[in-house]
C-alpha cells in the first residue's frame, strides 16, 4: 500500500467539494444504550453510488485527469479495476464524470447482482475473468495493455486511499467531540460467509434506525456492540461509526430474514 | 371527524415542542427524474415508535392530563384505543411517558408481528377482539367502562389530528417552497393486498434512498409516480411526500422481494 500523506487528504476533500455529498451523522437512543457509549452514524449509505468508495475513484480520477493536463499530456484513454462491488460502481460513476471509459473486472462466478447492473447503467463495461486472485490480476493487466487505460486499485492506490480518508475530515467537522472512528474495511461481501453477528447488528440498523446498510457496514455496528469493545477504555467516550455502505441486493433477503433465534 | 382549528394544531406544536423528533427533509435525485418534479421526502420513519402517530398519541394524552390538571380532576385512569398498528405503538408509548395505563385493542387474527412486541415492550396491555369493526368498537368501550379509562380514536380524535398536523407546519419551516404535501392515509397495513405499484414505489426507496420505509409511505410515493399524478399542473412544482414511517416485519420481507419482473 502506498503511503498517503494529510496534505494528499485535504487536496482530495478540496477536490471533492460540490461533487460528493456531505452526509448526515445520525444518533440512535436504541443502540447508543445496547453499546454503553455515545455512538455516532456517518451515513454514507446516502453517499452518491450508495457507498464512500465514490470519494476514493472520484479523487483518483480527477488526479489522473488534473497530472495529464499539468504534464500537457492526453487525458487517459480509460481506467480500469477488477471489483464487482462498490468500488468498481464508483469508479464507473466517477469516469463518467471525467468522458473517459471504464472497465471493471469481475469474477465469472460472481453471482449477477444489481451492483454489476448498477455498473453497467454507468456505461462501464465488465470484463469477466477466472474466479482466483491471479485471474484477476492478469485480466486487468491485460485490460490496462489492450486499452492504453490506467489501472485504479480498491485499495491500494495513493489517490482513492487519500479519497476515502476525506471521511474522517468531514465527520471531526460534523462532530469534533468524536474519540474514534470504526471503518469497516470489508467482511460483508460474501453473504453466505458473514458471522450471525453482523447480520444480528445489520438487522438492528434496519430496524431501529429505519437505514438500510449494507452487511459490511454492519461489521463496524457488530464491533462497537461486541464483548470486546467493552474493554475499550472509557475515555473513548464518542465513536463514530462510518455507515459505508448501502448497496443491498433487494432480490433476495433470506440472509437477514432467516436468522436462529427470529422474532425475539 | 371532529373539526380541528389551525389554533390547535400550533398549540400541538407547542405541546410536541422537544418530545418529538424535527425529522429530515431529503431529497433524491432519481425519483425526483422519474416523477418529473421537485420531490422532498419528509422522513417520519425517523420519528419516535417509527411513524408520524406519536405526534398525535402524544398531543392527545398530554391534552388529557392538562385538560385534568385544569378542572382540578385525577388524571385519565387509562387510555385506549383499537390499532394494532403504529397508532397502537404510539399510544402505548405516550401514556408511558405520562405514567397511565395503555389497553390496546387488536384483532385475534392479527399476525403476532413485531409491531404488538413494541406495544407489549412500552409496556400496554393488548386485548384480543374478533376480526370485526363491531367487535373492535364494543371492546374498546368495553375496556373504556371496566378501567374507567379514555377512548384514544385513531382518526376521529380531535387532538390527534391536530398532533398528526404538526407535520404540515414543520414543512413549511423546513421547506417554505413546497406547493402540495402528499401524506398517505393508510392502505399499506394489509400486506398481502396492497398492489405492485405501491410495492415497486417502497422498494424504489429501499433502493435508491436507503431509507426502510414501509409500504404505507410507498403509497405517497407510488401517487406522485403514477400517470394520473402528471395530470396536476405544473405550477405544483415542489411536492413533499411524507414517509410516514418505517415500521416494517422483517422476519418476512417475501412481499418485497418476489415482486413481479424481479432483477430488472
Amino acid at each position: 500500500m502506498g503511503s498517503v500523506r494529510a496534505g494528499a487528504v485535504r487536496d482530495a476533500a478540496e477536490r471533492l467539494r460540490g461533487r460528493v455529498h456531505r452526509t448526515p451523522v445520525l444518533t440512535c437512543g436504541a443502540l447508543q444504550r445496547l453499546a454503553g457509549r455515545r455512538l455516532l452514524f456517518k451515513c454514507e449509505l446516502f453517499q452518491r453510488t450508495g457507498s464512500f468508495k465514490i470519494r476514493g475513484a472520484l479523487n483518483a480520477v480527477g488526479n489522473l485527469v488534473e497530472e495529464a493536463e499539468r504534464a500537457g499530456r492526453e487525458r487517459p484513454r480509460a481506467v480500469v479495476t477488477h471489483s464487482s462491488g462498490n468500488h468498481g460502481q464508483a469508479l464507473a460513476c466517477a469516469a463518467r464524470e471525467e468522458g473517459i471509459p471504464a472497465y471493471i473486472v469481475v469474477p465469472r462466478t460472481a453471482p449477477c447482482c444489481s451492483k454489476q447492473a448498477a455498473i453497467r447503467a454507468y456505461g462501464a463495461t465488465l470484463v469477466p475473468c477466472e474466479p482466483s486472485d491471479e485471474s484477476r490480476a492478469e485480466t486487468a493487466a491485460r485490460v490496462v495493455q489492450e486499452t492504453g487505460g490506467v489501472m485504479v486499485h480498491p485499495n491500494q492506490e495513493p489517490a482513492v486511499i487519500a479519497g476515502q480518508g476525506t471521511i474522517a475530515l468531514e465527520v471531526l467537522e460534523q462532530a469534533p467531540e468524536v474519540n474514534a472512528l470504526v471503518v469497516p474495511v470489508g467482511g460483508g461481501g460474501m453473504i453466505a460467509g458473514i458471522a450471525v453477528a453482523v447480520k444480528r447488528a445489520t438487522r438492528l440498523v434496519w430496524e431501529r434506525m429505519k437505514l438500510l446498510i449494507e452487511p459490511t457496514a454492519g461489521v463496524g455496528v457488530a464491533a462497537v456492540l461486541s464483548k470486546q469493545f467493552q474493554a475499550v477504555p472509557r475515555e473513548v467516550e464518542n465513536v463514530c461509526i462510518v455507515l459505508c455502505g448501502g448497496n443491498v441486493d433487494l432480490s433476495s433477503l433470506t440472509w437477514l430474514t432467516d436468522l436462529p433465534g427470529d422474532g425475539d
